[in-house]
């Protein structure tokens, strides 16, 4: 059971709300779009290599995504790009953008429950704006102290938010659904983690390292986030 | 003089290194690219509309003036945009996320006068990781005890920064290059202020309201960073 805990933190994409099922929806749009042009394959892997060169100067969300579409669109037609293939691209970008914010399931009452008993704090990667925006078209808000938006989920990261924010390690247990990002390097610097997968993962937040670590003393899974309130009572 | 003060939060783009004349000289090179399509005034009404349009989706920084051009192409050509074209736009956004960092002058002895004396905090609008990188390049970072990217500088964006530090207003001072952003929306919420203009100014950060306040008590003009650390002492 998770004893001693201060502070939970929860990711937000695919953790409070669902994010990828949109993303990959958009993906598949982009590849109909230029089927004329390139098969679905070399779409996706020419997109996916294009984001991960953007990633490093963008960061994560909706911008790298919709930036790697134009570079892509360019390669494969190399002459020139119809306006009308580059405006439904933009369009594309612009939808995810606003996308319905779907809560998953039993979240709300979750919160509600540990949110008197807990600080929460919301700390997701991706796009200020964009994250900000939909926590607040999420209603959620107010279930949280902080909300942080990171520019990535690497070690130093949360150990930089932790002390910034004054949390002991010990008393920090972040609630995410990438191994990678929200469990790993939290149990990295000492701290606590519960893993909710989510049914579809962005191939970058695959976690392809050794076998994971999950001891049910620091690390949990669950796969239904109501079990996180008989954890921590 | 500024009596009072315990923490003093400093702008960057334009206050502590040079950014304008980057976005400035971006524009003249999209204007010369187009320049068979489309007149200058026309290129520079549209991309500013887009990006007007863009901000609310965006945010501030690189992206929305990237997307903001492309889009600008995708109009004035309205067949099919060369991919040559396109790769140089989204290579002028690149280049501008890559600009050199040119300490304005004297901000680092300024700095390294008033680090021990009192706390001191970046707030920037744009792009989080951009806005990190930059700084961390800047090589200035040590000089600050906090990093604030914010997604907007309207008075609530302010009073939630100060509330979540613990900071009381009027123990706050905020120094930058913009009247809308940095000067006016810290002094409605009970800050302090000092203003200082920098050569060029972005059109959306000209401030086009009543006669600005400078009165030398809670807001003061100077046109030298020097100049803050005698009215500080």
């Amino acid at each position: 059971m998770l004893y001693d805990i201060d502070v939970l933190a929860f990711d937000a994409d695919d953790t409070l709300w669902a994010n990828q099922p949109y993303f990959d929806q958009a993906e598949l749009e982009f590849q109909a779009l230029l089927s004329d042009y390139a098969d679905k394959e070399t779409l996706e892997r020419s997109l996916y290599a294009k984001q991960m060169k953007l990633l490093e100067l963008y960061g994560y969300g909706v911008k790298p995504l919709t930036l790697g579409m134009i570079e892509t669109a360019a390669e494969v037609i190399p002459s020139a790009v119809p306006g009308s293939i580059l405006n439904r691209i933009l369009d594309i970008g612009k939808e995810l953008l606003e996308m319905p914010i779907e809560i998953l399931p039993h979240i709300e009452e979750t919160l509600s429950l540990i949110a008197g008993k807990y600080k929460l704090i919301m700390a997701t990667k991706g796009d200020l704006v964009d994250q900000v925006r939909k926590l607040r078209r999420s209603g959620l808000k107010d279930y949280f102290h902080h909300v942080e938006v990171m520019s990535d989920k690497k070690p130093e990261n949360y150990r930089n938010l932790l002390r910034r924010l004054e949390i002991n390690a010990e008393r920090f247990c972040m609630v995410g659904n990438s191994y990678p990002s929200d469990i790993l390097p939290v149990v990295q610097i000492g701290g606590k983690a519960v893993y909710v997968p989510f049914h579809t993962t962005w191939k970058h937040e695959v976690y392809t390292g050794d076998a994971m670590l999950i001891d049910g003393r620091r690390v949990f899974q669950i796969d239904d986030i109501r079990k996180l309130n008989e954890l921590l009572f």
